[in-house]
């Protein structure tokens, strides 16, 4: 992989991964790449570096494997049919906590914020998960502190959000954070996205 | 590729294409393809099967070439980066055109529609494009009625679509169309999309 001075933001990928809470925010974050002065990098990765077939049966060859990524500052996990096995995979999980503790920001999507919960990340601390999926990321983890009907909840070092809008407004939220709030709503703005939320606020 | 009697969508998928232009629709009705009676099925596919590039670097590869589809209800058209060489490319534009014949409804999304105005698809015809893209989509047919402001245009075997909202709507709105407005409810409450567009109307 590349060097970059930028932050650097990875995004997982696995089979059965949903493919809007991989491509939601991809796009947000290689748009701001493609224009930030910071030199943003957003890299895809598989654990193995193999291609990918997602929840609905998109084929997605990633850019790297886990092994070969430079330190990440923002790890995104996305949702899909495929986190089951993730939640219940102890080598998954091991290699979470381990990305956890080096990188600044883990950001889950939909579903994927069971597999943070079943990490542990998520003990006492709030959290949103997709509509329908409270009582499965509360069977992982009853501690967690559910704010239904937030879009996302920022707790600092771990970020979680709900459904498809959530992952694309997460995204805008964490480019305000690396960056600013106007440099967020430049990426919103290319991308024609109509965000319900404000930038301004939350930071 | 395996026969089926529900409809069938076709995504065209091509180098520099927009990662969203895809996964929106895709999704739709992919998630409307796993739930519906109709038995839909939606497929990705390339020119030469081969997999692609595209606009932010996400490499896809498609369940098909074109030669190897069957008949398809619904053709869906991205936009990004890499719709100048499909514009200029009179094998595109041909194939488009031989496409428009056989099939129902031709779906352009963001600056696909560039494409399909180059096909000659759109004279005097009312169609919207991504925002920021009027002045080229009037440069390629200047008789096109640009309905500035709208998600998205029907106008029967030919509809159009804006940016990334936009995309998703339509799906959503061509869902209500081969099927029910509440069968596209029911795919919209599932991927948690907060659409703008009202199905009730414009049936």
């Amino acid at each position: 992989m590349s060097i970059s001075a930028g932050p650097h933001v990875g995004i997982l990928v696995f089979d059965d991964a949903d493919e809007l809470d991989i491509v939601g925010p991809f796009s947000v974050f290689a748009n701001w790449a493609a224009h930030s002065a910071l030199q943003p990098t957003v890299t895809t990765f598989s654990h193995d570096g193999a291609g990918v077939r997602l929840a609905h049966g998109l084929r997605l060859v990633p850019a790297a494997a886990a092994d070969e990524l430079n330190a990440l500052h923002v790890l995104v996990h996305p949702g899909g049919a495929g986190v089951g096995a993730l939640v219940s995979s102890p080598v998954h999980l091991e290699w979470l906590r381990t990305a956890h503790k080096g990188t600044p920001v883990i950001a889950g999507v939909g579903t994927g914020v069971l597999a943070l919960a079943a990490a542990g990340m998520l003990a006492w601390r709030p959290a949103v998960t997709l509509r329908g999926h409270v009582d499965a990321l509360l069977a992982v983890d009853p501690s967690v502190v559910v704010e239904s009907g937030a879009s996302f909840v920022d707790d600092g070092d771990v970020v979680t959000s709900a459904g498809i809008t959530g992952g694309i407004d997460l995204a805008l939220h964490l480019v305000a954070r690396l960056e600013t709030p106007t440099a967020a709503r430049a990426v919103r703005e290319r991308i024609a996205h109509e965000s319900a939320s404000d930038l301004d606020d939350g930071l």
